[in-house]
C-alpha cells in the first residue's frame, strides 16, 4: 500500500517526458481464476499442517468485528497516523478507489467514475495491501531475534505473536492468490514496492520499535475499513462473479469452521476479523515497554482481571493500555 | 565462531601499538552461576509453552549421535568447508581449545598448556557458538518469507524448519544463560560478532543460499564433535562443578524427558542431538532446488521408502541426497 505510487508516478513522468503514451497493455487489473484455470494452477498436493495454527473465530464474532480509530495522543501517534493516511490516499488515487463516506456513496459505489470498483479491481486491492501486510511482523521477528541472542536476553514471547501474523498475512496473499491472477505489472509494482518499503521499515523499526507497531495498528484500521467495505459490496451482490467462487483449498485447510460450502463473505469475514487482532495487537504491543514487557498475547499470567487473548472474545481494538495489563504474575 | 577473533586480534594490535598491556580485567571466561544468584536471575515466572515444541528424543538415540562428514564434492562444497574450519581454527587459537586428535589427547586434555579446558571456557564456548548458531536459520526464514510474498509463490515449508532451527538455538543460548555468566568482554565480543556475521550472511544467502546451507552444515558438523568432546570430558567427571549442577527450568520445559533430576550430561547429550539434526537438516537442504523443492522435513508426502523426518529414528546425517527424495505425491 505504501509504495505502489512512486513506480506509477515514475512511469506516467517517463511516459509523459518521452512524448509516448501509456503502454495500453499495462494494467494493474486482476484476472478471477476461472475454474479450469484453478485445476492447473490448484497445488493442493502439498497442503499440510499451518505452521501456526489459526484460532477458531465464531461465525457471530466475525460478523459483529467493527471499523474503529484510536485517537493519535503523542506527536509519534500523529506522525504514524497522518503516515498511513498519505499512503492510503495516493494508493487510493492511483488505483481508483474512494473510501465511501455516506450511505449513498456505499449503495452507489461512484458508478460510471474512474473510482467504480469491478471485482478485479478488489482483487488487485487485495493481494497488493496483503503483499505488503506480510512485511512488518517478519521484521520485526527477526529484529527482536537477533536482538535476543546478541544481548542474551529473553524475548518474552513478541516473536511469536509477530512471526504468527507474518505467517496470517502471507496465508490471506497465498489465499487470494487461488483467486485472483494478477497482471505483470501488479506483479512489478508489488516486486519494487517490496524493496522500498521492507528496507525503511527494517530501518525504522532498528530506531523506534514503537512507532512501528503503532504504524501498523493504524495500517489495520484501514485494513478493516476496506474489508467492511468489500463485505458490504459483497452483500449488495454487486460482483455476482466473486459470490459464486468456492472458497479455496488452502483457505479450508488453514480457517477453522470454512468448508467447501463457505463463500467469499465467509472468507472475507474472517480475514477482516483477522485484520481487526492485528490492530488489536499492534496498538497494543505500541503501549509497551519495548525491552521489558512481556507479551500479553502470547505468555499468560495467572489473574482475574480481563487480559488480551487470540480470540475474539475479549478485544479491544484501540489497544490495551498498559495499566490494565498484568505485567506479572500476582502471587 | 565465524567473528570472535576480529575484535580480539583488533585489541591486541592496539594495545601493541599503543604500547600497552592488555587490561586485567579483560577476560572472555564465564563464571558458573552459584545457586543463590540462579534463585535471583532464575526468571521463571513467565515460562509458557514452547513456540515450537521439541520432538521426542529418545536417550538411547541421544547416547548415539555420531561424529560425521560430508565428503565436499562441488568446488562451493569445498569453499563452504574450508570456510568453516578457517573460522573454527582461528576461533579455537584465540579462545584456547585444541581438538583432541589420538585417545591420549582426549583423555590427558592438553594439561597444563593454554589448551587445557575449564569450566568456564567450555560454558564461553557454548554461549559464544549458540549466539553464532541461531542466526542462519532466522536470515533464511526472513528472506524466504520475503520472496514467497514479493513473488506471490508459496514456499513449500522451508520457513517452517528455518524458524524451528532458529528458535532451538535461541532456547540453546538461554539455557546456558541460565548455567554461566558471560563476562563482559565475551557479551562485547559477541555484540560486535553478530553485527559482522548476520550481515555477511544475509549478503550471501540472498546470492546463493544452496552454498550457505552447506556452509551451515558443516558448521554443525564441528558442533556436534565439540559437544561430544564436552560429553567425554562431563563423562571423565574432569569439571565436578558441571557434573553437580540442575539442569535450568526453561530446559525441563523445553526438552521433553528432561526432568529435575536430569544432570548436565542429559542436557548437553540433547543439545548435541539437536546439532546432528540441523547438520542433516542443512546438508539436504543444499541437495534440493532451493526454489522449486518441498522442504521434505515439514511437507510430508504419502510413500513407502523411507523419508526425511524430524526425529532420530530415521537419520542421514550426511543429507539426504535428492534422488532419494520423493518430490511429489505418488499417486
Ligand atoms: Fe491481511
Ligand atoms: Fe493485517
Ligand atoms: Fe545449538
Ligand atoms: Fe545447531
Amino acid at each position: 500500500m505504501l509504495s505502489i505510487k512512486n513506480p506509477l508516478f515514475i512511469k506516467r513522468t517517463l511516459c509523459s517526458s518521452l512524448h509516448l503514451q501509456p503502454i495500453r497493455r499495462v494494467s494493474i487489473k486482476t484476472t478471477i481464476i476461472s475454474d479450469k484455470d484453478a485445476e492447473k494452477s490448484n497445488d493442493v498436493e502439498f497442503i499440510t499442517h499451518p505452521l501456526f495454527p489459526h484460532p477458531v473465530f465464531d461465525q457471530k464474532d466475525c460478523e459483529s468485528i467493527e471499523v474503529t480509530h484510536r485517537e493519535p495522543r503523542t506527536i509519534g501517534d500523529k506522525i504514524a497516523h497522518n503516515g498511513i493516511l498519505f499512503f492510503r490516499s495516493s494508493f487510493d488515487l492511483v488505483t481508483g478507489y474512494k473510501k465511501p463516506h455516506t450511505p449513498e456513496q456505499l449503495a452507489h459505489g461512484f458508478k460510471g467514475t474512474r473510482y467504480e470498483m469491478t471485482a478485479g479491481k478488489w482483487l488487485t486491492r487485495c493481494i497488493f495491501l496483503e503483499s505488503v501486510a506480510g512485511v512488518p511482523g517478519m521484521v520485526a521477528a527477526f529484529l527482536r531475534h537477533l536482538h535476543s541472542i546478541r544481548l542474551l536476553k529473553r524475548d518474552k514471547a513478541w516473536i511469536e505473536t509477530l512471526l504468527d501474523e507474518a505467517y496470517n498475512e502471507r496465508m490471506h496473499l497465498l489465499t487470494f492468490m487461488k483467486i485472483g491472477k494478477p497482471s505483470w505489472f501488479t506483479r512489478f509494482i508489488i516486486y519494487v514496492g517490496q524493496g522500498v518499503f521492507c528496507n525503511i521499515f527494517f530501518l525504522v523499526y532498528l530506531m523506534n520499535p514503537r512507532y512501528c507497531h503503532r504504524f501498523v495498528g493504524y495500517l489495520e484500521e484501514e485494513a478493516v475499513e476496506t474489508y467492511t467495505h468489500m463485505i458490504h459490496d459483497l452483500d449488495a451482490n454487486k460482483f455476482p462473479e466473486l459470490n459464486k467462487l468456492n472458497v479455496p483449498e488452502i483457505a479450508i485447510q488453514y480457517w477453522p469452521k470454512l468448508t467447501k460450502e463457505s463463500t467469499m463473505r465467509d472468507l472475507i469475514l474472517r480475514i477482516r476479523a483477522d485484520e481487526s487482532k492485528h490492530r488489536e495487537v499492534n496498538h497494543t504491543l505500541a503501549n509497551l515497554d519495548q525491552k521489558s514487557d512481556r507479551n500479553p498475547f502470547a505468555l499468560q499470567v495467572e489473574t482475574d482481571k480481563p487480559q488480551p487473548e487470540n480470540g475474539l472474545k475479549v478485544t479491544r481494538p484501540e489497544g490495551w493500555e498498559r495499566s490494565d495489563i498484568v505485567l506479572s504474575n500476582e502471587k
